[in-house]
């Protein structure tokens, strides 16, 4: 029944747009962030693209994964600078005009002194034909959304900002809640059947089995997902159960850090 | 020239298996690691994709990038629990059986107490045929390559173990460097035009640019990279004549975190 509930979920796939993630210059910290709040809303992110600022590669991952999942959320790639081109490549997706959208144009235009809403900047404001903003309260110039398609900035700040504006307006689904317990010293693989067998009774929870190492202890934590808190919880029940029968002193929530 | 050196060197995508990374519960930091390590050793890290713990899709998508790509590197779900299901899907993936490796077999049945080597440890000793291990020398449960598919650990320690014991039998290219120069208090709409004007001179360098937001200033780091040294320098040095000339004082290397 669980199951069924985020079965009937919307789905999401997130594309990271971004050669710097690719060369390892930068920890990526936005999918994170979208996952943790798509689950809020019952939206369950099913996949991450992380890919580089190319052209055709962009046009190619849009079109495959916007057919695939109800929502796509791009990261990066829409600044002034010439590896910017999230925006033009969205367009080309979709096969529709890269053309000045007005109110991004007069936002901008209204922002900058005199002369320097220079062509850099301009490119800002220059979006997919019928494209819908998606305000940015930091750095002013906006996001947009075409068709299931949304586009965010890269930098941290500015895209959660972007998909806060942005989330109220999406139709979710039946959130997606988790329940932690762990365990010191008590290795996976002495766990592994009974867990297998709890999971086999509670077919709408996924139970996962994360082995955690510490300076001062090494230990496993199981952690309960579903649409139903009760069947999540029974679920960790039986995993506290199991953790005391094999001499282990079971901890409701995740490992400390 | 450059270009071309780079365009030669093998490519490779991380295909990174696991429901805790989609539910926002973990923040992956194994694709930073690999990406700079695949950097220095002139492999191009081309794509990422985070998918669930689901058999149908980690079998499509091995397949999908294992034609695509030079190398492809998995991480996580090879543990002895019911959701780590990464070894027989890339068995299946292959079309080849999914047996007990003997070499593995032999390995952690020496490692356990009698009677300890259990059927959920049995798995972690189970592989597709004529698969070749990858040590592990943090936790004994190895990994192991097939074909062009590397099949790594999802804990960030024992994944970078085994990676390093991989790392010297994989052919690579080019080394690909990257120099970078950042300034204070200088928009990327000032730099934007004179920024493209370099990277259209240098083509064999990928200029990027990064927007950065600190408490004390906010500021743009440029990053070249390629595969010559030299023109990268050369590059930055002109990027820092650029910023001089726009008022701002540049320094050589990243910003500050």
């Amino acid at each position: 029944m669980n199951a069924e509930a985020e079965r009937a979920n919307p789905t999401a796939c997130v594309v990271v747009i971004g050669n710097e993630i690719l060369s390892g210059r930068t920890q990526d910290t936005n999918v994170k962030f979208l996952a943790q709040r798509l689950a809020e809303k019952g939206i369950a992110l099913r996949e991450v693209r992380i890919i580089p600022d190319e052209r055709d590669f962009i046009i190619a991952t849009i079109n495959e994964v916007r057919a695939r999942y109800t929502y796509v959320f791009t990261t990066g790639g829409i600044g002034p600078t010439h590896d910017d081109i999230t925006s033009e490549c969205v367009a080309a997706a979709f096969g529709v005009p890269w053309e000045p959208h007005p109110e991004a144009w007069a936002l901008l235009e209204r922002h900058y002194p005199p002369g320097e809403f220079n062509p850099a900047r301009q490119r800002m404001a220059t979006m997919p034909r019928g494209a819908k903003l998606i305000e940015n309260p930091i750095s002013l110039a906006p996001g947009f959304s075409i068709g299931n398609v949304h586009v965010l900035a890269g930098v941290p700040r500015v895209m959660q900002a972007m998909f806060e504006r942005l989330a109220a307006t999406l139709p979710g689904g039946a959130p997606i809640v988790s329940v932690a317990v762990h365990a010191r010293n008590l290795p996976e693989g002495r766990i592994a059947a009974p867990l297998a067998e709890i999971q086999n009774r509670y077919p709408g929870v996924s139970l996962g089995s994360y082995p955690y190492y510490r300076a001062d202890n090494n230990g496993v934590a199981i952690v309960a997902k579903g649409t139903d808190q009760a069947s999540a919880e029974q679920a960790i029940q039986e995993v506290m159960r199991v953790m005391r029968e094999l001499g282990a002193e079971p901890v409701l929530g995740e490992p400390p850090v």
